[in-house]
C-alpha cells in the first residue's frame, strides 16, 4: 500500500512537542502516511508575512489536500490575520466537526454519559473578517450568513448523523433577534432536515440551548450551528466532557481537509513536556479515517483508551488520589505506543 | 413615606401568574410602591402595533423611570421587533446585571460555591438591529461596538465591583478574531480597569472563558462582556447555579431602570400554576434596592431563602427524595409570605 502524502505543521508553543508525540504514535501504529513538513505561524509572521503562511506551504496543501496542523500563535496586533481562519477559508473547509465525549470514569467529568458532536459552520458569520473603524469611536464587524453556506453545513450535519447512526440533530440560533441571518440558518435547517425523516430534529435559541448543554449535555446528540456559537460552545462541551485538552477537530471541505486539536498553543507551558497530545491525536485519528485508514485509526484509538483506562495521564487530567499516574508528553506517547 | 410609582407589565405566557405572585409578596413585605399597569407584548403586537408597546405605556415609563416587567412573547415573523431590545434601547438601559449564585444545598447544583455576576453590555453588538438581505442568498447583520458604549459598561462593572466589595473583574472578548470591535472593548477594559487598582482584572478569549465558566464557575467573580456573549453566558451561569428559572436581572440606564427575570414567557406551562416566580422576584429585589428600599428588599430576600431552605419548591427545582415539598406558583408565594 503506497503512503498517503499529508502536510504537517509543527506550529508554535506546545505545537512541536505534541506533534512529535502524535507522529511517533502514528508511525508506531503503522499509519501509511508520508508527512511533508511546512513552516507556518509565528516565525513566518515575524519574518514579515502577515498571513503566517508562505506560498510553498500553500503549494503543499493544494497538492496533498490533507493537513495535520498543530496549534499556532498569531502575534498580537491588528496587522496579523488568523491563520486558522485564513486556512479554513482558502481551502474551503466549511464544516468543523468537534466530537465531545466523556471517558468516564477514567477521565474525571460531571457528565459521564455525554457524547455530543458539534458541527460548526466554518467560513461565514463574524469570521468573514469584514471589520472596520467608522470613526475613532465607532467600530463595526459584519456577520455574513448565506444560503449556500447554510445548506452545505446543515446537509453535512444530517449526512454525518445518518452515517454515524446518530438519532437527532439540534440547531442552535438566535433568530428571535437576528431574524434575517440566523432566521435563514434556521429555515434551511428545517428545509433540509425534512429530507432526513430518519433523523429527529429540533432547534433552540442559543442562550437556553447553551444553558442546557452546560447543564445536561447527555440529552444532546449532534448540534449544528453558525461559526461563532460553535466556537464558544465546542469549548464548553469539550471542557465539561473532560478537558478542552483532549478534543480533536476535523475541518472538512469538498477538496481538502484539516485536522487539529481544538485548544491553542499554550505558550505558558511550552517546551516543558507537560502538554497533553490527546487533542491533536484525536484530530489525527479523524484524519486516518478520512484517508481510508480505519484500521490504523481504530488501533490508535483503542491504545489511547487503554492508556487512559490504566490511569496514565498528562498533568492536565491527572488527579491525586485517583490511582492516576502522571506522565510527561513523550512518556504518555510511549505508554500509548506500548499498548498498540 | 410616600409610595414610589413603578410601571408594571404582566406580560405573556407565565408572565401574569409570576407577576401576581411577585406583587403579592412585595405588598405583604410592605414595599412602598404604587404600581401602574401597562399593556405590552402579544396583545399589542397582534392588535397591529409591531413594536409591542403603545405610547401611553412609554409615557408611564418615562414618568416612573422604574419598570418591573414580566416575560413577554414576541410573535414569530420578521415584522415584529423584540420589545426587550427596543425597551433597553429606548430607555438607554446600557447595563444588564445578572447575578448567578448557588443556593446549595437547598437548590441542587454541581457548583455549590459559585457566586458570579455577569455584567452584560445591553445596547450594542449584534443587538443594534442592523440586519439586511443583500440578495436572496446573502444576509448580513452588523455588529456595532462604540467607545462610549464600552466605557459606560466597563466603568459600571468596576463601580459595581467596588460598591459590592468584589475582588476581580474579568473581561470576555473574541479579539483574536474581531480585532477592531472586540479589540476596542478589551482596550477600554484595560484603560478603565487601571483606574481601579483595588480591583483585580484579567481577560479571556470568550471560548475558553465560557469553557472555564461552565466547568469551574467558582473561580469567577464579576465578568463584563459584550451583549451577545452576555446573553448566552448568563443563561449558562444561571442554569448551572441552579436554574435559569431563578435568576433576576437589572437593566440599568442613567435615567431609567428595568427589572425582570432572565427567562422567557414559557407558553407551554402558562396558566397551570407551575411556574417559578423566583426569577421575577429576584428582579424585584434588585428594584427595591434601586429605589432605596433596602430593608424591604432584605426582608423579601431572607423570606425567599428561608422558603428554599425548608425545601419548598416549584416543579422546576423540586427533586423527589430530597425532603422537598412541591408547590404551585401561588402556594410558593404564600409560603414565602408566611416567612416574611
Ligand atoms: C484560534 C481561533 C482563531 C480559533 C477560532 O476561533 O476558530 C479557535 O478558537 C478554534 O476554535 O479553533
Ligand atoms: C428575549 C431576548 C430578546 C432576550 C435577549 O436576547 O436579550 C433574552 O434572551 C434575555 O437574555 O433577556
Amino acid at each position: 500500500m503506497s503512503k498517503t502524502p499529508i502536510t504537517v505543521a509543527y506550529g508554535d508553543g506546545i505545537g512541536p512537542e505534541i506533534m512529535q508525540a502524535t507522529l511517533r504514535v502514528l508511525e508506531a501504529a503503522g499509519a501509511h502516511i508520508a508527512p511533508e513538513v511546512i513552516e507556518i505561524g509565528e516565525k513566518v509572521y515575524l519574518a514579515g508575512n502577515s498571513s503566517g503562511i508562505g506560498s510553498s506551504a500553500w503549494e503543499s496543501l493544494r497538492r496533498t489536500r490533507v493537513f495535520l496542523k498543530a496549534p499556532i500563535t498569531t502575534p498580537q496586533g491588528s496587522g496579523y490575520k488568523s491563520l486558522n481562519v485564513s486556512t479554513r477559508k482558502a481551502l474551503g473547509l466549511y464544516a468543523n466537526l468537534r466530537p465531545c465525549m466523556a471517558y468516564a470514569p477514567f477521565v474525571p467529568t460531571r457528565h459521564p454519559a455525554m457524547d455530543v458532536v458539534i458541527v460548526r459552520e466554518n467560513e461565514e458569520d463574524l469570521y468573514a473578517g469584514i471589520e472596520h473603524r467608522q470613526t475613532d469611536e465607532v467600530y463595526q464587524c459584519l456577520k455574513l450568513i448565506t444560503r449556500p453556506g447554510c445548506e452545505r453545513i446543515v446537509r453535512y450535519a444530517f449526512e454525518y448523523a445518518r452515517r454515524q447512526g446518530r438519532k437527532r440533530v439540534t440547531c442552535f440560533v438566535k433568530d428571535n433577534i437576528m431574524k434575517l441571518t440566523d432566521g435563514l440558518f434556521h429555515r434551511v435547517f428545517e428545509e433540509i432536515g425534512a429530507e432526513y425523516p430518519d433523523i429527529a430534529r429540533d432547534s433552540m435559541i442559543v442562550d437556553i440551548g447553551a444553558a442546557r448543554l452546560a447543564d445536561t449535555p447527555e440529552r444532546f446528540d449532534v448540534i449544528v450551528m453558525p461559526n461563532l456559537y460553535g466556537d464558544i460552545l465546542s469549548d464548553v462541551a469539550a471542557q465539561i466532557a473532560g478537558s478542552v485538552g483532549m478534543a480533536g477537530s476535523a475541518n472538512i471541505g469538498d477538496q481538502c481537509a484539516m485536522f487539529e486539536a481544538i485548544h491553542g498553543s499554550a505558550p505558558d507551558i511550552a517546551g516543558q513536556d507537560l502538554a497533553n497530545p490527546s487533542g491533536l491525536l484525536n484530530g489525527a485519528i479523524q484524519m486516518l479515517l478520512h484517508i481510508g485508514q480505519a484500521e490504523v485509526a481504530e488501533r490508535v484509538h483503542n491504545a489511547w483508551l487503554r492508556t487512559l483506562e490504566e490511569g496514565l495521564h498528562t498533568a492536565d487530567i491527572y488527579r491525586e488520589g485517583q490511582s492516576h499516574q502522571r506522565l510527561g508528553t513523550q512518556a504518555f506517547a510511549d505508554a500509548l505506543i506500548a499498548r498498540l
